[in-house]
């Protein structure tokens, strides 16, 4: 078969498939979705989602196979040092998850996150998004589950629900006890000279509460010996603590297990200094 | 049987159980159990938790036998405006779980959850800490999670994952993305005149997003036509929205499902103004 002819019938097989996959399934319309950001196709550099993306740009069967590969493959909107899209790449990695990364600058330009095309996708205007099996997904924990579910292996979670409760204890401890209080938009309520304190004082407090968790359940990990979703919460909560200059010789649970998971090859890749859209001096 | 026997006996069978119940499966051991609290046993009062709940000053076979109820029957550490202990309460009341209601007041005495009793429980210091199954379970929807997996009817989530992360989309958008940025923990930390706005503007913005998910997703409640944790996050999110003095013309489609909610028999159980520590003047 002549290579135009393939790239033909590749065209027409999709111009078929699209409507499906992006309406009845839930995704927005390529046209909906936010473009001109930079994206960094995890190892291949970056390039623009305008291309990438919209489908209805594209001139050559190429670019249609991109667009192909774009819609297949999940895709992930992310900031290299949030939190919750960290939680998210830590569980994208660790179930070996291809995905296409497209970084949203969470400060620059008053903050990308709030461009209307992106909060189509995300009406909280936050990262992370996931873009999967054709759903529009945000919410960092709620994707873990998901991909828990429809991923099994290897689990986040354990099976029996007396052990389950305790790990979600821990990750929600973090992701709602600990995160949204030193988050950006709680610091940008107070005093610039107050922010470090605050920060400080929240993750402190939180850890308090989570060493006392872990004392009674870590082994390798923060619960037992196998990876959980309270892994995904705690390694990007001390990046944090970092950031904000705790004192982490309080916590030696919390410490132990934190460089226990930093050896892992997952939480390796996850972490902000690989990502695409971290700048070269914090690399 | 004379009456002091068939007591003895229930003493005896008592003792040998508790250390069972209260330290393999992980409780606190009595002793260690705030007591001085008064504890509301809904539908009969209050009475003291020091009575209730300390088996080593019970000197009567009545008083052993309160105890064991309250061994048996689970017991919520809660305040009656705490959304996080009414979504709980929500759930225990679908499922129709009896229990019993010790109030922790939040800021009285510079508040009670920060006793080093209650901490022991619950090392955030939060509301709600539920004693289940010879658990002590804090973190509420940790907790609802862990109900709905034991006791699953009627389900407080789908069972498809693609509609299950939606629901917990919601449920996480409120209870990590609101209700945390508008607590009292952040309210202390601004000037006491910056508080209503500020109250007033996390629950507005939120509810923008919470809107426009519940406008794809909602049809008599939140999620279709079926009961969900996200209902049970959203009922005392909008009793805040109200506190914070929000316009909630501005959210016809969450406006519309609290309406229905309110009629509902478990979620006229779990509001503040039936609750034993509810002041006379919200009642």
């Amino acid at each position: 078969m002549p290579l135009f002819l393939f790239f033909h019938s590749v065209h027409v097989f999709l111009s078929s498939l699209r409507p499906l996959e992006l309406n009845i399934l839930g995704n927005p319309r390529p046209s909906r979705l936010p473009h001109g950001h930079e994206v960094g196709v995890v190892g291949h550099g970056p390039m623009k989602t305008s291309r990438a993306l919209r489908a209805d740009t594209l001139t050559s069967a190429v670019h249609v196979w991109k667009f192909t590969m774009a819609a297949v493959k999940p895709v992930l909107y992310s900031y290299y040092r949030s939190s919750c899209a960290w939680r998210v790449r830590i569980a994208l990695a660790l179930k070996g998850i291809d995905y296409e990364y497209v970084p949203v600058h969470l400060v620059k330009d008053g903050g990308q996150q709030h461009k209307e095309d992106y909060k189509t996708m995300n009406p909280m205007a936050q990262v992370p998004t996931l873009l999967i099996d054709g759903l529009t997904l945000t919410q960092s924990i709620a994707i873990i589950e998901y991909l828990d579910e429809t991923r099994p292996s290897p689990p986040l979670l354990p099976s029996d629900p007396k052990d389950k409760v305790k790990v979600r204890m821990i990750a929600e401890t973090i992701a709602s006890g600990i995160q949204p209080l030193q988050n950006l938009a709680v610091l940008l309520q107070l005093d610039e000279d107050k922010r470090p304190a605050w920060g400080n004082r929240c993750i402190d407090t939180g850890f308090q509460a989570v060493e006392a968790m872990l004392s009674q359940t870590a082994e390798k990990y923060s619960y037992g010996n196998s990876l959980t979703v309270a892994d995904l919460c705690l390694v990007p909560q001390v990046y944090n603590a970092n950031r904000f200059k705790v004192d982490m010789s309080k916590f030696p649970t919390i410490s132990r297990v934190h460089d226990e998971l930093a050896k892992l090859e997952a939480f390796k890749k996850a972490h902000p200094s690989q990502q695409p859209d971290c700048p070269d001096d914090q690399k």
